[in-house]
């Protein structure tokens, strides 16, 4: 048996492989055809698989068939399914559950999936020309709190708003369906569903066809190093997980051991899935120090190929970015230095240095900057701890960027996870007088790495941006209480945080909107506008002092 | 505070730190001064350390000081100690412990450490040049097995019939204090003590210095993935293992989390301890799949800069040798890479195509390579895995080595694993008809890898090579009976295993030097002989046909 005749190893056949040379679809799940739909599902461990459609002309049962030299997957063609029908897998005789690749959960993380045609939707974007790396301004918004509805339609009616500003892409946090109606996104159980309550598929797609008619572009935070503890169906179909690693926040994915070429196959049909079907401009991977894989192929390399080869085939700029507190430049430089060829990673060192010099805090691992990091350490090189002891980490950390652009890290003075991650959600306006504040906006949005806002901060928002949840079950939500103050503990932060369960919790976490427009709000946004664009007009005019904004 | 300012991070000292830079030794454990011993332990959970001396003219407790500077690092200088002394330590009032870096261990894991003089012994290697990479012609050694004696003393007797066969290279299987008196040696505790039972660390560098003086190397396998299961203290002393990783012989060691630049300085100082003080040529380092490190600098990446930088600063040739199941190439490409720049590394679908192809077997993994991977298969390419799917593994494997000189890889036809890791530990002579043991041979020996025989294959020993223990707690006696018999059990080997713990199994498992007598035995070794004399020509002669050896 010659390499060429060995069965595919991610399930997919030789036919499928040669169409998607020309171009690429989603081959799991519902997929819409002429006379219904076809429904394709990995599950190894099942002896027999049954979609169950419960609505419309196509309602009842039917046995998918195991597919042969493709491990473990089975398929079926059910006439008359039309999108809007609702519809599970029975395993073996069981409940039908949710599809491990749904793209609509309308009821929830629990409930049956929703078929979606994808080609339905009709796009304004054919101009877009997509966003350079170097130009990246990134928003970061949470789609929950950043406008009173919460929804993307009511999001996409703001974007002009941060079009004026000057930023270029909006990153989502994680949209992927979480159990509740509020929750950060990191709990998401189904990978492939933007959640129902921003609006479903139909609404993403109308939030970035909006984004790209404006000129801006659209990162999405996607989450690959676990999965939410509510509503995770995936164990029943295959092996997801292992137990040789563990993850802060579950168990680990299983990228590397028995049954992983399918597990890995999920993950890049997902973000494949992002780019095409949804034109998302650019990924960013949360937290890669817990994709676990230790193969001759990291995940993230093999992802970062797959990826750029799309957007080589669709002709478009796709960027690829990792959250990482590896301070690892092995993550973005090139394959031939043995790298995993993403286009840039975050770089908290930057933050941690600006936020101990601004506010003088040295709790938890802010102890690692206070009076030793300065910000012309880390303007020259972005991972402070390069080959450096750590005392909060208590072990030398990173290594060495050198010769790797700044243009490919990303800094920020707030995000979510450190204003967030605090019992109080304190924003930096909330810790500084507004000097101090608008020095941090000058020192992120000057700097020679990819500037991150984080929505509100352009105007000086002081609403709390708090930890919330909606779980279903009281152990759980008991669980995460507690996990909370015991994380909190061990960042060393004094203080009882807010309850993370509490609808109050997500309410005050909202943007106030009406503080934008006061005077103080007003000449906030002014001065993001002005250091905006300057940095536009810096590669053309160079090093020479001009006067760009007057202080008040 | 600048980085040259930091302390060092693996509680070494700046002065130590440039003593090192001239010559290298060992700074923890005992050291012999002109009127005593220096102690020195890392020992960062303590309050408080004692060294008991438990005999000679400075019997009794001493108290050690914490060092300034050296995380959990404590020092004491004690007049009077001499080499021979027995001493452990005890922390915070409890029991005396054998130390973590003890030269030695005469009587057994559990007992207290000796103070050894590494300056006492006078070597004879002046003029010993090394084994250059292209070279080696590695023959493995069980020193237990090797003999009758079971001695480093009866071994290093042998030596001139390897010698006379061609091999350049003793490997010997891991030598570090185990419990009891026989054991394969991957349950060893105490990773700087040459055995007591194969005749401690004087004559194990007796063993070294014939070699050298015979004109061969010695290649030590060291075991950094796990320590064995009775014995070790480490957890008393600092956190040496994590539990964010699992292996599959023990809890996994740290080398990422917090504390870990001490056990990774560990792990460095034992490489450099073999090198310098028992001038030991090339480290085999067991199964590094089973290292885990995260970090942005792996462990392997760091041993390898170090201990080539040692063998710089020597003179000497030094080489740093992989098991690995990985098949991936980084781990001996060069660090302008991305590799690990380590010199060489097993690859042992070589044997696997080799075995199935002489054997008919495909049980277990050898269910990979039957009737797939071919002989010319593994010739071209030493992973036949190389984003291939295994069937056995059930995942994509490996990645292709396409620019790695193959003088980089080491083959067999037989080794301890793949012989003792049957129920009947047969080797492949009993398995096979003597002309299909003579292929092997030939495959092995003029490949364009690096060769490496298992004792005795070289006359066709027909003893078995069967797993073996000594372990002094029941229940230990029985998980370890257990577990030889799930791990079988999921190598798929048909048959009951023999029991471990029986001396029975180990007096079996001895070579039968009166074998290599016979005229069977005879023909056997002329043939390796005429084989490895071929293959040293090889280079001179090139590809010209002639006869090298008639068979019977």
């Amino acid at each position: 048996m010659t390499a060429t005749m060995e069965p595919r190893t991610d399930g997919y056949d030789e036919e499928e492989a040669g169409t998607e040379r020309a171009g690429w679809r989603l081959r799991r799940g519902a997929t819409i055809t002429g006379t219904g739909a076809s429904f394709s599902v990995w599950a190894p461990k099942a002896k027999s698989v049954v979609v169950v459609i419960a609505t419309g002309d196509a309602a009842g049962e039917h046995e998918l068939e195991r597919r042969v030299g493709e491990r473990g997957v089975f398929t079926a063609d059910v006439a008359g399914v039309k999108a809007g029908d609702r519809y599970g897998f029975s395993l073996d005789g069981g409940d039908p559950l949710p599809d491990p690749v749904s793209r609509s959960q309308p009821e929830g993380v629990h409930a049956l999936s929703e078929v979606v045609d994808p080609n339905a939707f009709e796009w304004h974007d054919e101009s877009w020309p997509g966003v350079a790396l170097p130009d990246f301004v990134i928003y970061e918004m949470h789609v929950g709190a950043f406008t009173p509805e919460g929804t993307f339609a009511a999001a996409a009616a703001r974007l002009p708003e941060l079009v004026a500003l000057g930023v270029t892409a909006v990153e989502l946090m994680p949209v992927a369906e979480f159990p509740g109606r509020r929750n950060w996104g990191y709990d998401g159980v189904h990978l492939f569903a933007p959640h129902h309550a921003y609006g479903g598929p139909v609404e993403l797609k109308r939030f970035v066809d909006a984004a790209h008619q404006l000129g801006i572009g659209v990162v999405l935070d996607v989450v690959y190093n676990h999965v939410g503890p509510e509503g995770n169906y995936l164990d029943h179909f295959g092996p997801y997980f292992t137990e040789v690693y563990r993850t802060l926040w579950g168990r680990a994915m299983n990228y590397d051991g028995p049954g992983s070429d399918a597990v890995r196959r999920w993950v890049h049909d997902n973000a494949r899935y992002w780019i095409t079907e949804f034109h998302i401009d650019a990924l960013r991977l949360d937290a890669v120090q817990g994709i676990f894989d230790f193969g001759a192929l990291q995940l993230l390399e093999e992802l970062s190929d797959e990826v750029h080869e799309l957007g080589r085939r669709l002709g478009r700029k796709i960027q690829l970015v990792a959250e990482s507190d590896l301070n690892d430049p092995r993550l973005i430089r090139p394959p031939a230095q043995g790298g995993y060829g993403m286009d840039a990673q975050w770089a908290d060192d930057v933050h941690h240095t600006i936020h101990t010099a601004l506010t003088g805090e040295r709790h938890g691992y802010y102890q690692d900057f206070q009076g030793t990091a300065t910000i012309a350490d880390v303007y020259r090189e972005p991972f402070f701890y390069a080959r450096r002891y750590a005392p909060h980490r208590d072990r030398t950390h990173g290594r060495s960027s050198a010769g790797v652009p700044r243009q490919r890290f990303i800094v920020c003075a707030q995000n979510h996870d450190q204003i967030g991650n605090r019992p109080g959600g304190e924003r930096l306006a909330s810790l500084v007088p507004p000097d101090r504040t608008r020095l941090a906006a000058a020192l992120v949005l000057l700097s020679p790495y990819l500037p991150l806002l984080f929505m509100g901060e352009e105007y000086g928002e002081t609403a709390p941006f708090l930890y919330f949840v909606e779980h279903g079950d009281p152990e759980l939500v008991e669980a995460v209480r507690e996990g909370r103050r015991k994380e909190l503990d061990v960042l060393g932060t004094l203080g009882t945080p807010a309850d993370p369960q509490a609808e109050d919790t997500f309410v005050r976490s909202r943007l106030e909107w009406s503080r934008r427009g006061t005077d103080e709000g007003a000449r906030m946004l002014r001065l993001y506008s002005d250091l905006l664009a300057l940095r536009r007009e810096r590669g053309a005019r160079g090093g020479r002092r001009r006067l760009v904004h007057r202080l008040p």
